[in-house]
C-alpha cells in the first residue's frame, strides 16, 4: 500500500518559481511541501540574470543581501563594425534605464547560487526539498462543492520516489492537496497532464551559450556587451567571480533540429563548446578571447515564444514560471518572470487558506500574470529581432544601427527591468461603488497597480533613515501608508483632518476591526521636518509602535531622504492613503476622508468577521 | 599529571578585547586558543555602545553587517531645566560630529549580542571559547635568547577547569605559549600577576545604570539624551528593540563604598533598580516613565580613571582592553578602546609568528595604544566633569549651560567616535633616511597615522561603485593604494611616470619581491572618467586583477562617487602612493617615484628574503 498524506499546498518543481513559492508559503505559516525530480540542486549554467524589480522582491523576503554580496552587477557596452574591420566600441551606458529603480543594475549569478539562497532560507524555516521525486498522476475532483471549499483536498497526486526502488521500498506515494502549483519548467508535466495549450511559435533564432573564465584583452569583458559584428552577433554577460557567459548567434546550417520536438538535436549537431568559442572569436576580432581553464557549462537552443492559454484549472491546480511562458533568454527575463509569478500567488493562496479571503481572489493570479506574460512575449519579439539582425554598415544600409538598437534598448528599459509591471485595475474582484482609480490623482506619481516606489524617509522617533520598501516587507499584511501631510505647529486644519481620520479608523466596526486580526499594518508619513514634530504628536491609532511614524525629511547629515511627497506626487496640504498589497503593489489610493471607500474595497474580497 | 600542550597564542578572557583578538588571529591562520572563566557568554547589560571607527574596524573583518542589522542607531537630544519647572528640550543634534565618519552614528547593542557576532564568526573558522577555565599561574622565561626567538614558548600558564572537579578528572592543565594576551577585564589577573601598576585615581562620580523597556510619554526616548535637571543628571541610551538604558547620577549619600576595594558595596547599599528608577523620574518631570515588564539589568559604580604603566612584559605577555584602562562609560568608549587594542595587535603578532617581521615590531603596540589610552582618560575627565556638573539656571549661574555642553560635545566629537585616533610617526621602528611624514604634503587631507579615509570609487572594468575601505580589509596585507593621477588620452607625461613606476615596482629585487609573498596588495586609482579609460590601459603590475583598478568618478547614475582626489588631497597631475597598514591606518605616503623610499620604510621592520 502506498503511503498517503495530506498537505495544504504541493509545489512540483524546485527551480526559481517553485522555490519562491515554497519559501513564501512556509514563511506565511502555510503547510507546504515541495518536490523535485533532480537528485541535487543545479550546480552551474541555466538562468542567471536577476532584474531590479526581482531584487526588490527578494529584499521584501529578506533574501537580497546575499544575492548582492555574491552576484555581479553589470552595465552595458555596445560594439559595432569598425570602418577598419573588426569591431569597435560605440558606447557605454547604464544597463537599467528606469529612473525609479531602487537597485539600478542587473545582478548576474548562476542559478545554483540563487537556488541556494532559497534553499538555505527554507532550511532555517524548517522546509527542505523532497527529491528525487516525480509526479506520475494527478486527479482533480469534479465535485463543485469540494472545489469551492478552500479547506477540502480536491487534488490527488501520485508521486514516485526515484531513489527507492533498489532498497525494496514501495516507491509510490499518494498526496492529497488543497492546492497544487506546477513549477516544473518549460516541458511541464503538470501543464501537459491538465491539457493546457501553449499559444505561440518557435522562432528561427538559434543561439549557443558558453560559460567560461576568459583570458582576453577585450576591455569591456566585465560589462554586458551587445556585439554586432559583420561576422555575427554575440552577447557577453559577466558573472560572479571571473566567469563570463557568451551568447553566440548560430545559423541553421550549424545546427540539426529535431522536427518532432522542435528542439536542437545535440547528438546530430556537430557544434560543441569549442566550436561555439571559435564562432565568438570571429565576432571579437580584433580582440582575442581564450578560455582560462575548463568550459563551465554550454548549450544550444532555438527560441520559442509561447504563453499558456490558462494558468490554472478551477483555481486548485496552478502552473507558474517556464511552465506557462517561454521566450528568449537574452533580455534576462526568464527567471524573473518565474519568481514574480509565484510571488503574486503566495499571499493570495495564504489568505484563502487562512479563511481570510474568498477563493475567487485566486482568479486574479491568471488575470495579472497571463497579461504580463503576453506583454513579455511581445517585448521579446521586438528585442530578439533587433538583436539577431545584421548590423548597419556601409555595405548593409538596412541593417540595425547602433542608434536604433540603443533607442529600443532604452524604450524597453522600464519593462525589461521589471519596474514597469502594471496590474490592471479591478484585477481584485470588481467593486460596486468605487474603482481603485477613483482617487489616483491624489498620488500623481504613484500609479495604482504598480509597485510602491522606493524612497528614503527618516523615522520621527530617532531620525534614522529607512527605505520605505524595507518597512513594507512581504509578510502577508496589507499596508496602509498614511501620508498625513504637514501637521507641524500651526497647521490646525490638517491636524484636525488627521484627528478625524484617527476617529474613523478607530471605530468599533470599522476597517481595522471588521476582518481577521493581522490583515493591516499602518505606516504614517508626515510632511513635517524633524525639528517640528515628535512621534508622540500623532494620534495613537496612527502610531501603533514608535517606529511606525516617518518624516519626509533628510537625515541628520543631509546624505539621504527628503522630497518624498514629490516622489509620490502627494500634496502636503491634502495627504493621501496609499494601500499597498502584501506583494508590494499598490491596490488603491484614497483621501484621508476615504475610510468608507477602503471598507468597500476590502469588503469585495476579504471575509468579514463583524 | 596535568595535561600539557603548546599553542602560539593563548588569549585569556572572552570579552570584546579577547574575542576581537582571537577571531583576528584565527582568520590570519594563527594557532590560537581562547579561554574564559564564565560558563556562558554574557546575556544582558554591560557595555553596549559601538562607535563609528569601531564599526569600520568590524566591517574590515566582515562583521559589521550583522551589528548594523541588530543594533540601534542613535542621535542626540539635550534637555535642560525649564523656566516653568521640570525639563524642556534645548536641542537635537547628530550624535557624531566627525565629517569623515563612514557610519555617522553610534550603534547600541548589548554586549552579549556583540560577543555573539564574534563567537559565530569564530565558529565558522573552527574556533570556540574554552570555558569555564581560569588561569592560576603564569611564568615567563628569563632566558634572553628564548625571549628574542619568536618561535620559542617562553610563557608557561597553568589553567584550572572549573567544571572538572566533580567528575574526578584532574582539573589542572599546563599550556606553553609563544605569546599570551591578558584580556581579562578591569580586575585583570594577568595584570596583577605581572605586577603592572595602574596610574590614576578613583573619582567621586557615582552612577547607577538600569536597562528596561519603558512606558513613557517622553518624546525623545529613542534618542541619546543628556538630561540636566535641577533634580540631577540622567542619560538615556536607546538600545536594540524597545530597550533603553538609563544612566542615573547618584550622590555619595545614596551609596556605601567599600574603602578597601574602592568599589560600591552592593550588600550595604540600599539602592536597587526601583530606587534608581525613582531618582530618574525626578529628572524626567514633567514627563513620566514606567517600566513595561521586568528590569533587564542594573548596576551601580564609581568611576575610576586609570591607565596601566606597561601594556606588555618583554613583548611576550600583553594586556589589552579594560585590563589596561578604566574610565567612565557614558561617552561609550570602553568596549571600543578594548576592541581597538587587540585590532592593533593582531597583524603585528601574525607577522612576527610567520617570521615576516622582527619581534621588535610588537613594541609599537604599547607605544600606540598606551598613548591613546592616556588621551582617552584626559577626554573622559573633561567630559565626566561637564556631565556630572549642575545645570546652569537662574539660581545657579555658574552651572553648565546647554551651549557649553554642546560645544564640548562637538569639540570632543572626532575623538570620542574613534575617527580621530592618530598614531605618532615612527611608531613603526624608526627609519634611517626618511620619516613617514616626508611626503605628507602629497595627500594633504589624508594624515599619516590616521585611518584611511572612506570614499566611494567606481571600478574601471564594470563601473560598479565600491567603498574603498571594503577593498582594504583586515586580511593582514599591506596595501599600496596607488593614485596614478589622470592618465586619460593625451596625458603623456603622467602616463610615462606611471610606466616608470611599473618598472620600479616590477624589478627583480624590488619592493614586491624582497619580502615574503603575500605582504602586499595593490589598488590603483585613476583620476580619469570612465568614458576615457579601459582597465586594460594600465601596466600589468598595477592591475594584478581586473577588479583592482578604480576610477575617481561618479557611478552610472551620479548617485555616488567622484571627487576622491579632493577628499584625500591628492593632485591629479602628481599622484601619490598611500601605504595602508593591515589595520587600516596609513603608514606612510610617497610620490610615484618613491619606490626606493618604500623599500627603506619596509626594510626597517620586514625581514628580507632577497
Amino acid at each position: 500500500m502506498p503511503t498517503e498524506s495530506k498537505v495544504d499546498v504541493l509545489v512540483l518543481g524546485a527551480g526559481p518559481a517553485g522555490l519562491m513559492c515554497a519559501q513564501g508559503l512556509k514563511r506565511a505559516g502555510v503547510n507546504v511541501r515541495i518536490i523535485d525530480k533532480r537528485p541535487k540542486k543545479v550546480a552551474a549554467g541555466q538562468a542567471d540574470g536577476v532584474q531590479p524589480r526581482t531584487i526588490e522582491v527578494l529584499q521584501s523576503y529578506g533574501l537580497a543581501e546575499r544575492l548582492l554580496r555574491e552576484g555581479n552587477q553589470m552595465h552595458m557596452a555596445f560594439y559595432n563594425p569598425s570602418p577598419n574591420g573588426g569591431i569597435e566600441r560605440t558606447g557605454r551606458t547604464a544597463d537599467i534605464t528606469a529612473p525609479s529603480a531602487r537597485y539600478p543594475f542587473e545582478v548576474t549569478l548562476h542559478q545554483g547560487a540563487i537556488e541556494a539562497i532559497f534553499l538555505d532560507s527554507m532550511r532555517e524555516l524548517g522546509l527542505e526539498v523532497d527529491r528525487p521525486i516525480i509526479p506520475t498522476a494527478l486527479e482533480l475532483s469534479h465535485d463543485e462543492n469540494e472545489l469551492r471549499d478552500p479547506q477540502s483536498y480536491p487534488v490527488k497526486v501520485t508521486l514516485k520516489h526515484l531513489d527507492f526502488g533498489s532498497e525494496g521500498q514501495d516507491d509510490t506515494e499518494i498526496v492529497y492537496a488543497k492546492f497544487v502549483v506546477g513549477a516544473d519548467g518549460a516541458h511541464s508535466w503538470v501543464r501537459k497532464t491538465l491539457g493546457i495549450i501553449m499559444d505561440g511559435e518557435q522562432t528561427d533564432y538559434i543561439w549557443g551559450v558558453v560559460d567560461l573564465i576568459p583570458s582576453t584583452n577585450f576591455p569591456d569583458i566585465r560589462n554586458r556587451c551587445a556585439i554586432h559584428s559583420s561576422n555575427g552577433s554575440c552577447m557577453i554577460i559577466p558573472r560572479e567571480g571571473d566567469k563570463v557567459r557568451l551568447y553566440i548567434q548560430l545559423s541553421d546550417k550549424d545546427v540539426v533540429v529535431d522536427k518532432a520536438t522542435g528542439r536542437v538535436d545535440k547528438e546530430k549537431t556537430k557544434v560543441g563548446p569549442e566550436e561555439l568559442l571559435e564562432v565568438a572569436r570571429k565576432s571579437f576580432s580584433p580582440f582575442t578571447i581564450e578560455k582560462a581553464g575548463e568550459i563551465d557549462w554550454w548549450t544550444i537552443y532555438l527560441i520559442g515564444q509561447r504563453v499558456a492559454q490558462k494558468f490554472s484549472v478551477h483555481e486548485r491546480v496552478f502552473i507558474a514560471g517556464d511552465a506557462c511562458h517561454t521566450h528568449s533568454p537574452k533580455a534576462g527575463q526568464g527567471m524573473n518572470a518565474s519568481m514574480n509569478d509565484t510571488h503574486n500567488l503566495i499571499w493570495k493562496m495564504t489568505y484563502v487558506l487562512r479563511g481570510w479571503a474568498d477563493i475567487s481572489l485566486l482568479r486574479t493570479y491568471e488575470f495579472e500574470r497571463r497579461k504580463y506574460a503576453q506583454d513579455l512575449i511581445a517585448f521579446d519579439k521586438k528585442f530578439s529581432a533587433l538583436f539577431s539582425g545584421k548590423p548597419r554598415t556601409e555595405e548593409c544600409q538596412d541593417g540595425v544601427s547602433h542608434e536604433a538598437f540603443l533607442e529600443a534598448f532604452q524604450t524597453f528599459g522600464a519593462f525589461s527591468c521589471g519596474i514597469g509591471i502594471h496590474y490592471s485595475p479591478s484585477s481584485i474582484p470588481s467593486m460596486p461603488n468605487i474603482t481603485e482609480l477613483k482617487h489616483q490623482s491624489l498620488t500623481s506619481h504613484q500609479t495604482v497597480g504598480m509597485r510602491i516606489l522606493p524612497h528614503v524617509f527618516v523615522r520621527a522617533a530617532d531620525a534614522r533613515p529607512f527605505e520605505i520598501q524595507d518597512l513594507l516587507p512581504a509578510n502577508t499584511k496589507w499596508k496602509l501608508v498614511v501620508f498625513v501631510g504637514d501637521i507641524g505647529p500651526g497647521k490646525i486644519k490638517q491636524i484636525e483632518r488627521v484627528a478625524k481620520l484617527a476617529d474613523d479608523l478607530g471605530k468599533s466596526t470599522g476597517l481595522l476591526k471588521r476582518y481577521e486580526d493581522g490583515v493591516f499594518e499602518i505606516l504614517t508619513i508626515c510632511a513635517t521636518v524633524k525639528e517640528c514634530l515628535n512621534y508622540t504628536d500623532l494620534p495613537e491609532v496612527l502610531r501603533p509602535h514608535w517606529s511606525r511614524v516617518l518624516l519626509d525629511d533628510v537625515d541628520m547629515f543631509g546624505r539621504t531622504g527628503g522630497k518624498g511627497y514629490d516622489i509620490y506626487g502627494v500634496d502636503p496640504s491634502q495627504g493621501a492613503i496609499i494601500v499597498v498589497r502584501p506583494d508590494g503593489y499598490v491596490g488603491t489610493v484614497t483621501p484621508l476622508e476615504g475610510v468608507k471607500d477602503l471598507e468597500t474595497y476590502f469588503d469585495t474580497f476579504l471575509i468579514r468577521t463583524l
